[in-house]
């Protein structure tokens, strides 16, 4: 999320549909696992080729293929010939940099969401992921930009036998990836909501030039998030909402929930923008308030002294004729005027509540 | 509401319809009463079993079931199997960090709303609580976090014999309920009222770091009262509009009554909003303004030395030929002249108002 | 309008309908008076009781029944059961701070307005009253919470023989009740403008700490005007677009008007929003504008003095061997050097442009 | 555009439909305007009676009246007799502080628009002039506040045989008078984008009191602007929409370019209050920006030479036993000292880069 | 985009569909070229005159016609006359200061739309184009101001024989062209998410007057970017929503891909403003602080040596009878007691962390 664009200037003047990986260096090769199951068995399948997958699919169970790593556009383009794709899902699959998003394709539902999480190399950092799912009749086809497994609960799940989510179908497993999903945006928040707090700590005790880049940084972050999570409220309403047969109605009440998850991760960013929005006033006031602390008592006491100053230099002049010199107690007369000068001061400020 | 979100993590990776209790430390058992009523009779029974709950639900008369504290799964889910609930609906029972929200299960109406009231322990402090509504054709059951009794004067009004209340139907006692509640909403909004006068007054006195943390504090309340509030307009607004039987039309004559009372609050939050905005600029004024004061005055002091500290400096210079210093009267003439300038500088400043 | 709600609590927990007065402390006794008239006469009735009143109304002709106070809840309970009102409707006619809104009742139209009126008491306050009006078919009864004639113009209007209000129905006169209280609302947003041109004028001239006080009050009414006046559009579109028999279309061009109306004094509200929003800034800049010019000439002119004073300090150095102090002119040389350095700070000054 | 409202409380209590003027003192007599057309001939009528209007309305031919000045209550109502018009019609014409609207009375359809335009006395102030239009089936009527005559560009066409304004009918006609307002809007935003533009030139150049001013009085005459324009986006798309057999589709094709006009004015109107919001930020920072820079250097200055003076007057003090006093080269060793100190200090504040 | 609004007061009163060229003044003639293309075969045509057009357009192939320079109305006028176009599609073909839009004439459908670019003559400058383009059932006639070829890559594509583009007809050519100018749109934004990055390390290094005048510039260069990009959604969902016959369903789903793409670069836009809206904040506030970090320890400095002097003018003083001055020490006294408050006062700054 450092930048708000990915670099997609390396696609213009391509025609439509031109598989192009758009996205984070890829460091492994595509792993692609499979899950075959139905009410009685639950069979899995590591590192399978496409061709398997393909086949596999002819079963009448419900099938779910996770394909981690989007760089290599040969097998995108094979699971799009065989499953007869339109060249615009497999081009959004491959460019990650796609806002989220639910295209009805008739035969298939196609979802683009994006997954949150924080950066292995540089603690604090958000870094966002492009999840693709496509869910057809019997199968679901997830596809993810890295080789990290982020779906283990919903497997775990799957090898539980008499499991609610073995009974149901191939929109179930569907609505599983999204919760899971949504999910996880819940432990992002509740990270941020801790790292405000840290802040405000902070702010009150010390202060330091870097609390300033922080406060920008989160502002930052929340405006990231925003853009990111924002488009879901649309894509979960036009999943719940869908008239395609791919969706079954007792599935609905499910995603109705994961709707208002969603309007409650919503609301919480607004929030959050709130808050992030009144800290950088509320430094600016301590601040100034700490700073004018400071100059206030500094004057107070180089202008204690200046009316002081200015008699000492009085008695300091080299007049030949300047009696109150000549007299015995002068000095002391003198040292007792400044006294009560400094005191008068002093009781003056007091009264005024400058000091 | 000192967090914008309920830790929600642990509950990450479990199947939807899992009953974990999200919230606050449960410190008692759950304590269930109930009340059955019609026009012509009222009994209340208290600390029942879920079994005696659902024998007498059998009954023709209209039922209320209060269950204060919703930290027992077992208790939850054996309603949940008695009565024939959505598994999702007592999930949301008991994770207690929903967003106010009505849901309609055809045989049931399902209503979330958020209690608001201020802490036991930290004075000036908002809590929420969840308060669940179960709507029947015969029954209404509530579930309250604490066991504290929210509906002291409901049950008071169904024990006076011919009231309105015990002429109705269930949806009329599912309307007190929601209305007790929003009329709760006036008792805080009353109180957030006066705290900002006190603020005001406060700050318009004195000033002190303390402010600056209580118009912050202050402005995070009124966010969290939004968040809050807000919601209940639509969930108001899909009871008065709900085409379910459950609800007559008579009664909705009164929901309106709450519904244009929700908007009235819901405005009065937005000008909190507007005045607490406001508050910190004006705090930041008046400081600058009382700073400015002391600045001005105490640097109009220090010039004014400055200047004649100069004139004695110089006839405090060790010069063998300073004629000056030789003559009579040149150290009154000297004097003379300072004052002169003291006044002259003490009249320019009155005339340019800076004095 | 000093508080932005109205105390209610003191109904929580009573049932609805409850006829309990909300509002400001009753003075005098309720004043009901009548206007019976058709197009051929016009006969008034005034400090008449409630059984006249009912007993008039049973005339073919256009009755207004006016009743100023409504403090006394025999007097509405009487109105209610006599022509079978709801009793929300009541309960709204006392609880004197309801939102504007229109009610439709099949058989009568309910509508709640707010009069804005400056204090008699406080100058400069606005305060503000309830006004609900209840037509029928052959009949308009309005209630007002102070004893004060506010629709003294319709009165007049309804003794002008063969006036357009005497040839039409009740859905007239009540739309003639509507004007005038939208009339009002002009009067009182000119005072608000001329109060905001006087606000910059005093602004651009001297400065004091009750500005601002005076800026913060003016932006705290028309934050007030605006939730008093903001529903009014709401309820004049549903009177406009009401398909009750009781608003003939012909009236509809009337209440048309009256809406174009509403959204002018909405519009301008906003203007007076804006303006006074940046009020705060442009007093802010002003200050520190000002500020900032005393500050800079009080720093120059002690700039200017610590050099000279340096060296004249210099020279007050004891040391024996100090050449300069011995020669003939060395005093006046250095008076010289003296007078060309703070020439030479003044021209850099000015070249500067800081003087 | 000098005050948010105009007076109207001078019609307060007066009945729907009087017709009093509200506006600018009229300072000439009404002037009535005649232009009558067809394909073939276009004949002039100037200062002409509104009897003879309503003669030459009879006839075939198209017939447009320029009425300039509102004022004559007995003009306006002896059209309001002749050609059936709704009283609240009237009463709009006169009363000149409309909102632009469009009403649609079934035989005729009534525009108002404001025309802005700057004034003739004070330089830079944008005076609004209304513009009441009526569209017939063969005739309209426009009626202008002033004298001035606003729309020559039109009766030149018109004038002009063959002409596509001559072959088209009265809406087109329309069209034209509500086009050549649209256009004059141009005019003047052109105008405010140079001023906007001078603006900015100036603060990043000089700084005076006057330009706060003047920024001032840009965002109000922004504020204006938009208010006076906003709504004209509803009364074209009106036009466009209208059901009514007095607007042609063939018209309409250049009514929903007059439309797109509308839509890239309010645009500009809106990037135009973006910008000028943005004026008084830039110009705070610019003047707080110069006055740090001041108040840097000077301090820098006196900072230098507080401790030389302290060491100088440590020298200056009496004490009989001052062993460094009676040193042969003590006066230049302090004054090497001094020198040193003064370039150490130089250096340093050269190293932190804040000279 | 240097100023909001592109002179069009030169057309004030001319009638509607006058040919009077608005923008950039043209420095070459007019250029037009022609692709005519089926499967089969493609064929390009350069510097054809307007008849050749006309009489090729007669074949079945699909025709794509790039006018190159807007400013020759002889032209334009030749192509309406021919092809019956709407007297007012071609004035906004010449006056190329349009907002983007679509216009459906039935038989053709106009789209207008703002092609972005980096000035070549200013560095940093974003300037826009307008580009017109007609489809009709077999053509495509796109009006561009200058002389650039700006679809490059579309005419590449078209000449590759069996490009998706050469099997489609006229509607997928106008998606083409469309889609490759909101590509060029990705490549501004990344130059300005790369500026903002720029200036935002600039800001945290040095500071100068010169960054306060590129954030503003920043600002207004953002507001003219959503202004430009803004309609262009409305633009493209009445794309993909039109019902007539010239849109195929095919060519929909790709027209859906780049109304995805619009969406994506107005969110963007919209994270632009938020994070150069605080661009400003965080300006001041880095200066502000580093400016009371200079006065701070500058203030600091001179407090210290105020006291020291003071005392050391005490003892500067004349009078006969100072016992202190006499005594053998009292000068290493009076040094040793300066000491002890110097190091005392430098303590209680650090205890206070002042310092």
């Amino acid at each position: 999320m450092s930048h708000i664009l990915k670099k997609r200037t390396q696609k213009m003047g391509l025609p439509p549909g031109s598989l192009i990986h758009i996205g984070r260096e890829p460091i492994e090769s595509v792993h692609i696992s499979l899950i075959e199951y139905d009410t009685t068995s639950c069979v899995s399948y590591d590192r399978v080729s496409v061709k398997t997958c393909i086949e596999l699919l002819k079963k009448p169970t419900i099938t779910w293929i996770n394909v981690r790593g989007t760089h290599d556009a040969q097998i995108i383009a094979e699971f799009g010939k065989n499953l007869n794709l339109h060249p615009l899902m497999l081009e959004d699959i491959m460019n990650t940099g796609q806002r989220s998003k639910l295209d009805d394709y008739k035969s298939t539902i196609f979802i683009v969401l994006r997954m949150l999480k924080y950066s292995v190399n540089y603690k604090y950092m958000i870094e966002d992921e492009q999840i693709s799912i496509i869910l057809g009749d019997t199968f679901v086809i997830s596809f993810t930009e890295d080789r990290e497994e982020l779906f283990q609960s919903v497997i775990d799940r799957l090898h539980v036998a008499g499991s609610g989510i073995r009974r149901r179908g191939a929109d179930f497993l569907c609505y599983c990836l999204v919760d899971s999903i949504v999910d996880n945006y819940y432990y992002i928040l509740e990270r941020v909501d801790e790292q405000i707090d840290h802040l405000e700590n902070e702010m009150s005790t010390g202060s330091s030039k870097i609390i300033l880049q922080k406060i920008q940084n989160k502002k930052k972050e929340i405006t990231g998030l925003k853009k990111a999570i924002w488009p879901l409220r649309e894509v979960i309403n036009r999943f719940l909402r869908s008239e395609s047969d791919l969706v079954k109605n007792s599935t609905k009440a499910y995603v109705q929930d994961v709707y208002d998850h969603t309007i409650q991760i919503i609301d919480s960013i607004e929030s959050f923008r709130d808050i992030s929005a009144s800290l950088l006033d509320i430094y600016m006031s301590t601040m100034s308030q700490r700073m004018n602390e400071v100059m206030k008592v500094l004057t107070i006491v180089s202008t204690l002294f200046v009316p002081l100053t200015f008699i000492a230099s009085i008695y300091g002049m080299n007049f030949k004729n300047m009696p109150e010199l000549e007299t015995q107690n002068g000095y002391y007369v003198i040292l007792t005027v400044m006294g009560c000068i400094a005191t008068g001061m002093i009781l003056y400020f007091k009264k005024k509540r400058w000091l």
